[in-house]
This record gives structure tokens, sequence and C-alpha cells, in this order.
């Protein structure tokens, strides 16, 4: 987005805290690849990843050959491989102890001589949180976290604190020894490519810039649904739930892409400073108003695809009793010019009767005259923006019957990103990865942004904590609890996907 | 349209003047055998066929089929032949002399008894121009336009008159005879489902009906291209030409359902008073400013799908030095409240690179700031009504290239009537005939609206009786003349099809 740095010199070496994570394996390495797939590797580059286990280079890069093969969206091409597997190094140490960043250091220097490097660094930790604090501290003492004449950046997983205090709190001890533009806090959400569309689809196109606002939209649906239970993550689930793991953080994010003002110009704060006003302007969540705004639910053991699956509270390192919920559904008004009187309706879960990603811009009605005035009910004009995952982008529009003759039935306009000239999507991580050596950290999050975030987050899980809820109250595979659905109804309204 | 007729009783006999001509077995036909197929035939009803060549009702039937199986886009089956089979009747005599009328009247009341008909007439008159008002004169004598308890309607095939003088005379002469109410007059154009659709599209979709005015909307464009030269049809055209034959009845009828206000309601007369009103709206075609935003074209020969063309003047009975016109395009404004300020383009013409039949709606552009600032050229959005041949509605928008990663790309929201749910489009002339059953003229033209068509149309052949051209001036198989494309490019417009 920030076009200004696009030919920043992008020579570094990236080093990956837990590098035989599932993160790395998952998402980071399949993402180099592409980036090698796609020409997009710097030229001068490496990737040194940090792990406790004891294992060789050519051990740890056979291993993430195997995860390739299994992970990689693009088929595996030998020599698109040794690309990549020549800048590819592993590092086996305790993140705890000083001594082993003594000896990164010196690599990391060795390597700058073999690869031309230029003592650029980027530190991703894709560890769990509480090694975020450390990890930092020994970068600071061992002198690895400072660099005469080039950059040094840290890139941070989500979940960034678990509340507004730890959030706060760790983002001081980040500030002592990185400063914020310094910071990538990622959000990989923000690095799906419909995600970044939205901002291009609102400011581009003269016609939805001109409906964008409450005299012309009725209201706006934001739905993230997955199929898929906690799996094995429920240890960390446990201490998430909904609100944590997608409410504070990717719903909040595209709540502020839909809604925001158009920035003065396409930089990067002035884009972030837009999107922290829409979290701002959210009304204020009083324990009055959460009552009837906000559905919690957590889901029972059912069937998904014909295969029964558990209940949350049968899934691994989950309590028998847990209150965690598993399913979010909330309807807010922003209280702005350009919102008051559009309500949002947001809504996340595990374990529903499939997966999507996606926003709908409902139309206001037109009067029940003309067509609709003897026998149409009248279906509303929608926008539909799809993140996934049929990426793409619709209008619901009304036409003639062709066979009828008479009557008027609902079509779609429809721009489905797969089937265009344009191939597949880039994925989400090998744009941020991209962006952090660029140096653009507009798709990241910004403190102040996380920081409003966990304000309203807050607010839902005290909320949470103080009420008792009658979980399980929906079973897997199915649309989520019913009382998400009468909080549209009572407003004369419909959930229009799922 | 108007569904308050639907339920009427269809029982009647149609009567076809110019039984064995051109457009009763390409068209009025295949659309009877269509109706059979799609049952919507009325159960009590005839057609009687009147030519002046001697033959059989069974010669006649062999002649239908054989015509079915050329023109029909149903594959013709037995059982549905054999239920329009037996209700074709075949009548020879001469238009201008008495006698057969009295015989046609024998023969009806005969058909009226067998088929349950109850007296109800419709006389289509699909011969030459110069037959109308005798036929209906002799109808008149011979008692065959008038009958008690029953309806008794005229369908009036264009060309209706050849300027106002012309078709002021056979108006008068057919309201000696006939009611306006019981006069059709033909614009198939009118039949075809996308100019339907038109006013289903702007009147019952939110977000058109919000944009449909010259503050969203920067220009119109109405393209109705043909690739065909005249062919067999030159003695008809040398004395039409383009402006007869298409701006003044397809062109200015779908003008007027693009820009007319919205009808206090569905009825025939509600709908036609809102598209009067758009015709009276035109500015003024004077002299000085027809010679500014008039282009008339005639084409040369060329080359069509790689096969060479004869010029128009090389075709069989033209002149040869015609200077009759093959194209025409036009700027004009409406001077209303909604338009003022957005200019119509239209243009229509034969012998082109293509036959296309759309009309383009252009939407304003947005300041050049943001995405627009820098390197990127503006592209509007376009909302594009597909009339033919590939029928559909779709938008032109601005998305993010997402393989790029920076760049703007124009994609089309599509929705194209043939992939969808609703199977083939029933052709003009079905729905037209059933129109005429049920009494409904909503598709049809009132004598007002012709007379002010006229009045438009007038102007123009009056300027190019008065001017002389550089005929040809376009060679056939290529884009119509430049001078179309300047009286856009002189605005900083262009056409936005072929």
């Amino acid at each position: 987005m920030n076009t200004n740095v696009s030919e920043k010199d992008l020579s570094s070496i990236m080093v990956i805290f837990g590098g035989t994570g599932d993160l790395t394996h998952r998402k980071l390495m399949p993402a180099f690849y592409n980036l090698v797939h796609d020409n997009l590797l710097p030229k001068h580059f490496a990737i040194v990843c940090v792990g406790r286990r004891e294992k060789s280079s050519e051990e740890y890069r056979r291993e993430v050959l195997d995860s390739l093969k299994r992970f990689s969206r693009n088929k595996i091409e030998d020599q698109k491989w040794k690309r990549l597997e020549q800048v590819v190094f592993y590092e086996n140490f305790d993140f705890t102890g000083l001594e082993g960043y003594h000896r990164l250091k010196k690599r990391l220097n060795e390597l700058d001589d073999i690869f031309g490097t230029k003592g650029n660094r980027a530190y991703y930790l894709a560890v769990a949180p509480e090694y975020f604090e450390t990890i930092v501290q020994r970068l600071d003492e061992s002198g690895l976290a400072r660099s005469v004449g080039s950059w040094n950046r840290l890139v941070i997983e989500k979940p960034f604190g678990k509340d507004l205090a730890t959030a706060r709190s760790l983002n001081e001890s980040l500030l002592k020894v990185y400063r914020e533009d310094e910071i990538f806090r990622i959000d990989h959400y923000l690095g799906k490519d419909m995600i970044q569309n939205i901002m291009v689809l609102r400011f581009s196109n003269f016609m939805f810039e001109q409906l964008w606002n409450s005299k012309y939209i009725d209201n706006i649906q934001i739905s993230l649904l997955e199929k898929e239970g906690v799996g094995s993550r429920g240890g960390y689930y446990e201490n998430s739930g909904a609100i944590r793991d997608m409410l504070q953080s990717h719903i909040l994010q595209i709540l502020s892409l839909v809604a925001m003002e158009p920035p003065v110009d396409l930089t990067t704060d002035a884009i972030r400073n837009e999107k922290l006003k829409v979290i701002r302007a959210i009304e204020e969540f009083t324990p009055e108003f959460l009552r009837k705004n906000v559905v919690l639910g957590q889901y029972g053991a059912g069937y998904i695809d014909g295969r029964p699956v558990p209940a949350y509270r049968d899934e691994e390192r989950v309590a028998k009793d847990s209150m965690t919920e598993t399913f979010v559904a909330l309807k807010l008004h922003i209280n702005n010019f350009r919102w008051a009187g559009t309500p949002f309706y947001i809504r996340t879960g595990k374990s529903l009767a499939k997966s999507s990603a996606e926003i709908v811009i409902q139309m206001k009605s037109l009067p029940n005259i003309l067509y609709f005035r003897e026998r149409y009910t009248q279906i509303p004009n929608l926008l539909v923006i799809r993140i996934q995952p049929n990426v793409g982008v619709s209008l619901r529009f009304n036409t003639k019957d062709f066979k009828s003759h008479n009557n008027i039935v609902q079509q779609n306009m429809d721009f489905s990103h797969e089937n265009s000239s344009q191939g597949n999507t880039p994925e989400a991580y090998e744009r941020l990865i991209l962006d952090v050596l660029r140096g653009d950290s507009t798709l990241f999050s910004r403190w102040d942004e996380v920081e409003a975030s966990w304000k309203i987050a807050d607010r839902i899980i005290e909320y949470r904590e103080r009420n008792s809820f009658d979980f399980p109250n929906y079973n897997a595979g199915t649309t989520g609890p019913v009382k998400a659905f009468e909080l549209l109804a009572r407003d004369g309204r419909e959930w229009w996907s799922l």
C-alpha cells in the first residue's frame, strides 16, 4: 500500500524464533517458498531458524522440505527448493539464557559476509507469548537488537497480551528495546488479499464511495465462521476464547477498514489514524448494552460433514466445566456522522456448519411501490465481499424473471477472483513477510489500535466473567446459537449467509 | 408488466395479413411454436394467415413446419407441432378488393364455433406499409373490424409512417376504424427481455435508483450495432435509412425507458406518460445543434469476418449515388432536473465490426487522490445492460491486482442471463403476441409517443436532406465513421464498446 518504500533495499537476515513450531512449518516456510516461486525473494537474504531441539541445518532443511510438500500451494520444484534451501540455517539454543544469543550474533555476522545482507535484521517471534519479553530482553543484552547503519525490526505474532493490562505491560517492555516503527504486530488477516482490497474497493470506485454511509446502507454484517473446532489447540484456546482470538484482533481490524473515513493519503500512519478513529467511535459497552447486544456460545457435540465431532468440553486440554466461549455475536453502532443509525452485526465461531469469512453490505430498501406493491417481497441489494474461501465480490440485485414474464428474481453479479485471469492469490504471510523487509507496517497493528481494541474486548470479557451462561448452547455443525439469529430478528433483519 | 390483465380470457383468432412473408415465417410462427412449447398458447385459439398466393392450408402448414425447423430456437417436437398445426389456416385473396374479406368473415365465424374463440379478433398487418390503410378500410367495410361483446384489435408493424406528416395521416385513417387502445404499434425491440428489464433494474434496486441521475452519472451511451449490411432489403432501406429504421423507433424508446421518471404505478398509460415526457424534454434540434452533434455515415466496401462485403451503394436495389445514411451517432441532452448536465450518446449502424446492442451507464469519476494520485489512470465505474447478443448485466469496477500487490485493475461483476438457471429468453415476438391477446399495450407505442419521436427524427432527416455528405465515409467491418469517435473525444469521453 505504502508505495514509497517499494524500491527499498530488502537485503537482510530473518531470524525466526520457534523454528521447529507449527507456524514456521505450515505458514512461514510455504510463504518463503512462494516468494521464490514468484521471484520475489530478495537477492541478498538468509533465514536463520532458532529452536531448542538439537539438529543440524541439513536435518532441519529436510524437515522443511517435507512440510513444504504438505502445506505449499505451489508444487515444489527442484530448482526453486534449491534456491530456498541454500539460505535456510538452523541454530539450537535455549531462548532464556544469554549464551545462545552470542553464538547467534557471531553466526549472523558470518552470514552477512556470505550473503551480503548488510547487517539488516528482522526477528520473527513465532513462539508462545510468554517468551516475547524474555527474547526481546536477550536480543538487547546481546547487542542483537541494534546495529549501526542498518535496520533492525521485531515481528510479533498474536496474541499481543491477553487483556489491556498485559498488552500494555508487554508493549512497555518492547518499547525499552525497539521503537514503535520497528515493531511489526502481525494480524495475518490483514495479509489476506480481500482485506487489503477493502480500501481499494471503497476508495477507487465512485459507486461504492458515494453509497458508503448510513444514508444508503441499512446494516453491515461481518462473519468469520469456521468449521474447525479447537482441535489440538485446546490449551491455548482455554485462555483465549473467541473474543480474544478473533474479535479483539481480526474482527475489529476488518470493522475499522470497512468503516474508516478516507485517509488523507496512503501513508501508513494516515491509514492507521483513520482506523483508530473508528474503534474509538464505537458506542460504549455498558453491562446493560452487553446484556442486550452480545451473544456468547460454546459448541456441544454434533456432526460435521457426516462425522461426529466432540463437544468443546471434550476436546483435549479443555476443562470439563469450561466457560470459554467458542462463538460470539455482537451488534454495535459507530457513533460518528457517517455511521450513526447503521448497525454493524459481527459474528465469529468455531465448529459451525461451514467455513466462510465475508462482509455483507446491506443497502436500504425501496418504498414498497411499483414492483413491490403487490406480490413481491423486497430483497435488498447486497454487496458481498468474500474474504474466503471463494475470494471475490458480488452484488445481489433484482431483475426480471425472463421465464415467467412477470416476476422479479434475485441474481448475483459476481466477480470471483479464482476465475479471473489473475491466478492464485498470494498467501497472507507471503505479503506480510515482504512488508516487514520493506519496512511497510500498513498491514500491521499500531500500538494505539491494539490498545483501543483491548479496551473494547476487555468489556466483553468482563461481562462474560461476571455472568454465567448455559454452555454448551449450540451443536457442532450447526449455524450457532439461536440467540445470534434473534439478535437480528429483533430488528427485523437477518444474517445473509450460513 | 401490467399485472391486472394477466388473468384475462385470451380466447381469440389472430389473422395475419402477409402470411407468406418473411416476418411471418421467421418470427411469428417460431413465436407461436414457442408459446406451445412453454405451454402459453391459449386453449381457445386459431391463426388464420392471409396471402395472395394460392395454396391450401395443408400446403401452408408444410411450409410453416419447414420454417420452424430453420428459425425456431426450440427443437420441433412432433406433439407440439401437432398442437400448433391444427389451429393454423391459410386463406388467399387480394388485400385490395372487398370480396376476400367477406369470405374471411364467414371463415372466422366457422372457426369461432370450432375453437370457441368467441368472436375475439387480432388483425396483424405483417405487410408492406402501403397496404396498412387499405386493409383497415376493408376490415371496416366488411364488418370485420367490429364485433358485439368481443374484442377487436389491430397490430401494426413498423414503419409507422415515414415522417411526421405521413404518420399523422396513417394514424387518422386508423382512428376512423379503431380506438387508440385497440391499436398495437409493434416495436419488436420493446419485446426483448433486457429492454423490459430496464424498468425493473431501475425501480426495484435501491442502489441503481439512488444513483440514477446527473449527480452521479457522467454520461449514458446507447449503441445498437449491426454486423449485417442491408442485404436483400436495399429497396426498403433506400427510403428509410438509419434515422427512420432505428433512431425514430428503437433508440428513442430505449432512451425513454432509461431516462424516464418513475411512473405513479405500472399501468400502461402511467408508464407511457413518463416515457413521452422524456422525448418531449429532449433539447431542441436546431440546424446549428445538429451540425455539431450528429454524425451520419454510409458504409463503403470492406471485410467482415475475413470475407469481402460490398459498399452500400453496390447493394441490390440501391442507387449508385445514394445519400441514404447507414449509420447515425448523436449527442443530446434531456432538459429536466434529473438529467440536465448528463449527455446521452446514441449510435446505430450497419456493416460494422460486430453486432451488439447495449446501454452503458458511466458513473462520475472520483477525485484523482489516493489510489489515483500517482500512477493509475482512473477508469470510471460502468453499469452495462446488454440487450444482445449476450443478454445480461455487468458492473465494471476497480479492484486490487492480487498478483502485483500494488496495482489496481478493472474487473467485471457479471450476470449473464444465458448462464443463469432461467434458461433461454423468450423471443420478443412471443411476448408481444401474448400482450396483444391480453390487451396489454405497455410494450407498444402510443400515438403521442410516435408523434413526438417523428418530430425529433424529422429534424435530423431535414438536416440530412439539406446538406451533402462525403459518403461512403466508413468501411464495412470497421467501427464506423471516425467522426463518431470525435463526437465523444471532444468532450474527453469515449465509447466503451466496439
